[in-house]
């Protein structure tokens, strides 16, 4: 049987802590070349909806051989840039029927092949993101932290502050919106959930102000932390190129990133004509960005292969964005493990995603 | 609704025909940059069935506008090489439940992001790959082509026999295995099928002896069509790397390849200490092989960016392996369309592969 799953399975059953134990093993095996990361690719064309949207077709794999598992990412979206103010936001529109979004994970055996499960990646996908931060937390940030400085208020947000609650002893998140009553919200919420402090900062900058771990979790095009506001023996992670002032890795002693050949721009696909408002040129044209590519990568922190923070004054960062498709297949085998067992799920048959035919 | 459709329904409702007048306007919409052709990744680890065997997990993708949709194609395969006399061959295991194997493509709509169909690959990709040989016979070899020389009596053999026909007054076909048998029943089958003189040769010289277009469609990892055997006028086409010898190249006046991006091995992943025995460095430790990388395109031949051929005596070539996902796409999107008007298929929610969340 194929098992068809969703967001609510996810949900219901995957918490951060099983998420971390299944990231941290599967980064060590990429540091060790057990585990396989790669194939990220994005195609990107006209799409007939409008002529300024694009449809952006992206992919992402892994194989974890000690879990027995590959999966595939694909996501199949419109994506839009409309202007929010002077700012550009990319805004990915709901499309499919009952306005949803398209965005899977095929999960097969390495042993047989076959097609295990298929899930909507959204859950997982936050999931993942936040659960990588919190590796880079336990890994790289003083054992002392105490406060959490949270730039943004959404889906990504939360789980940022749960992965940084599982890794260190957070008493206190300071949260920031442009929107004062998103963080308001947040903080009434948070606070309710986790039982301890959080609280909404007027600005941006009294977010992060004494904090020992500052997070950016937005989906801002433009930036929102910047290099004055860096303290000594902060960690630093942001999930999306931008968010950081190029010059905040400048006071930055130990830097990691998820894979050098992630970062370009080298895995989108387009026709040559073709316009793509918010290709991320800024980070590679920084000077230093070729330094930037030599750090280590979060697997080797993970696999002790990378230096460690020497002192408290040490500042650390990790640049948890483009991602790598193994993360998916770390907590996707996680999830299905624990869907099997709860029964979860629309059972398929197996044959219906197999074939009789070699091609 | 979205369609999970079979390798049968492709038999029944998709015709050679169908193919090339698909793949036609998607290769000149790719030379157009119109089209998007990319994302060919490779992963291979270790995997518990076998330690000589590898787990292998591939994919490939393509959007084409004009018609509205995007694929992906992934196969997941047991890969193991073993001996045939002194000769390596690499055999793809059926491990999935029932003995089968396991390679999908999933169709999505441009407009809106949603997965349109799910199906398997086998059926489409022989007709996929035998409708691009064709697309090369058809603007590259000599208008009156009367005889075809076949080495291979396997699915892809068929499928070119049906290619040539389709575009060409092909009025005999000489086919050669090393297996008398199957060339005997090959010909006996083709014959009556077609209504044309399909004959059993003795040697694999004898079946490409005075032949106006000749094809190697094999599982062979040994040259099996040699230099020698190349006569002024000839249109080649082979279906994997070292069928040919790669002296075959120094007879070709006019050669086309799919993508010179797509020739070497940058696109497989692997963890740095396994080994995989069949990796194709062969044809890239050719001299010259930086020049076959600066051959044409099909896309550009389709589209008649390419020199044309001169006069009969020019040897042409096709050489068509490393294909491109938007073949898929092409292909998919027009047996989509004959399913849907014929009913076919097990019809799902949509529901069940979109989510309501943004990643």
């Amino acid at each position: 049987m194929t098992l068809i799953l969703g967001n609510e399975d996810v949900d219901d059953l995957l918490t951060m802590d099983d998420v971390i134990k299944a990231l941290e093993p599967a980064y060590r095996n990429i540091a060790e070349g057990r585990a396989v990361a790669g194939g990220r690719a994005d195609l990107v064309s006209e799409t007939p909806y409008d002529p300024d949207a694009r449809y952006w077709l992206k992919m992402a794999s892994g194989i974890v051989p000690d879990l027995e598992v590959g999966t595939v990412r694909i996501n199949s979206d419109i994506v839009t840039w409309p202007k929010d103010g002077n700012k550009l936001r990319r805004v990915k529109a709901p499309l499919a029927p009952g306005k949803r979004w398209v965005g899977l994970v095929l999960l097969f055996s390495s042993a047989t092949g076959e097609p295990l499960a298929i899930f909507p990646d959204g859950a997982i996908q936050r999931l993942r993101v936040a659960g990588s931060t919190g590796l880079s937390i336990k890994h790289m940030a003083r054992e002392d932290c105490h406060v959490l400085g949270l730039l943004g208020t959404g889906w990504q947000a939360g789980a940022h502050l749960e992965a940084a609650c599982a890794v260190r002893p957070i008493t206190r998140v300071n949260v920031f919106s442009p929107t004062q009553g998103h963080a308001e919200k947040f903080a009434e919420d948070m606070s309710a959930r986790r039982g301890i402090e959080v609280v909404a900062a007027i600005t941006p900058e009294d977010a992060v102000k004494g904090a020992d771990i500052v997070v950016t979790a937005t989906n801002s095009m433009n930036n929102i932390f910047f290099a004055d506001w860096v303290e000594p023996g902060m960690h630093l992670a942001t999930i999306r190129d931008g968010e950081f002032e190029t010059a905040v890795l400048k006071r930055v002693d130990l830097l990691a990133i998820h894979d050098p050949g992630n970062m370009g721009d080298d895995h989108i696909h387009a026709p040559p004509g073709l316009t793509i408002p918010d290709l991320g040129k800024e980070i590679t044209e920084v000077e230093g960005f070729d330094e930037i590519l030599k750090s280590p990568t979060l697997a080797q922190v993970v696999a002790g292969q990378a230096p460690a923070r020497k002192n408290a004054d040490q500042v650390t960062c990790f640049l948890n964005y483009h991602g790598l498709g193994f993360q998916f297949t770390a907590t996707g085998a996680a999830f299905y493990a624990k869907a099997v067992e709860a029964g979860r799920g629309h059972e398929l048959p197996t044959e219906w995603f197999t074939e009789d035919v070699l091609p």
